[in-house]
């Protein structure tokens, strides 16, 4: 379990703001540890699809999720915004590492942090494809 | 099945912006049928809280979902947003009917039409309560 | 709001088993009206699959989902299984109407009562085509 | 990013069975990660409830969810069914860390690997309490 201090605003490159669902919240009435990473999914693509890279139905290479994890510190709860920063930890040839945070709307403290790699494949074989040029240009904003 | 033509946007009295989220994409690419009913949920119970009507957490009467339908006209894919249309189609002594439509950004025509009727109960008995006057009231803008 | 009575696990063809979710209960810590829905999806086209029609991959035609409405009478939560009953409403040209039941392990009385209504397509352009006879034989079971 | 080789059945305790449903599958035609978190919620929580420990709706402690994180190795699909293995990997004071195993029906090798980490709250103020003696002796079946 990671000890490192959650970070804040500035470690973020693009934040994409995100409306909470009823169904979000769980029995104990706050959100579910789930939907954080349904939260950084819909992040991480909606922003490879709106840059022009990712496209989900026909486009190659896509990304397939090889690793994720969360710490979560605060709760959040239906109705409201929350906004999800993005950033880049660490690209390699076929796989990139984006590092998520959490943010109630407004809030300076992260309510959860966590990480997401994604490994660039081919639609068909779906095996690992160096990062093409144009996608490490585009991704470098991120960085 | 209903055979009515899709009623516009003049059919409803209020909209609630949804973003869209990768999941909401099932494996033939659209948003499942399953998602629109999320998002009747999400659309009429914000709008209860939002209007001080409804305390998810803590408050008294809750409402109970006991009928929707919905009819698919489009499909719709992440990402982006879509606008849900809100409007109360009948109010009985516990019970409210809302009429809903899913609008992709911008658009005229719905992607989805609905209902879904609640029954509003007390939270510990779970038994059906007559409609608070306030209820009645703030519920009116939705008629 | 339909009126007829609930049928009895007579009214069903097939029984499909879904263990429950810890997500599937909302924050009211009951099932959420939502899931049901997820339910009558996994239910026919588990069946479809597992009777060599639908080849959700690959095949053709594939299922697209043009209506659907469900009653609800009972809460459930998880944890534990339910039992959805499958059976034929009505097999027009291109679509079948299915009628659904959800009980809980072992209940005579269903706990919702639904249907859901596939139109069939051909996966390219998305369009109804006539119902293979392969289909229409096969699914006489369900009848 | 862990580089241990996945762990095999024999890591693991106990095993949940959990059928695969229709919207497991995301437009990639496999299923989506964040199912894998949700499956871990229900194992360990079905678990704990089973054994007389949770009572999700009146009970104290309840379990929150503080760490998880995962490893993908290779897809799944709807239908059919997963084993999701369960041991515990660490208790301290007030928390309790799972090692979860995704297996396909009759797997050796798993297709995921993660963990849960659960702290133990009272409900009314969610303050870390310490593991009770019942849960401690309970718990040390999955150790």
């Amino acid at each position: 379990m990671s000890r490192d201090a959650p970070r804040g605003r500035a470690a973020y490159r693009h934040f994409a703001t995100i409306t909470l669902r009823w169904a979000d919240n769980d029995a104990y009435g706050h959100v579910n540890n789930t939907v954080y990473y349904a939260w950084f999914d819909s992040a991480v693509n909606a922003w490879l699809v709106g840059h022009g890279l990712l496209d989900i139905a026909a486009g190659d290479p896509i990304g397939l999720v090889v690793e994720t994890g969360c710490r979560f510190f605060a709760p959040l709860a239906f109705p409201g915004e929350v906004e999800v920063g993005i950033a880049i930890e660490r690209i390699g040839t076929s796989s990139v590492t984006y590092r998520l945070g959490v943010f109630a709307a407004g809030a300076d403290d992260p309510a959860a942090e966590g990480h997401f790699s994604h490994v660039y494949v081919d639609r068909a074989q779906r095996r690992p494809v160096p990062l093409p040029d144009a996608w490490r240009e585009t991704l470098s904003a991120l960085e």
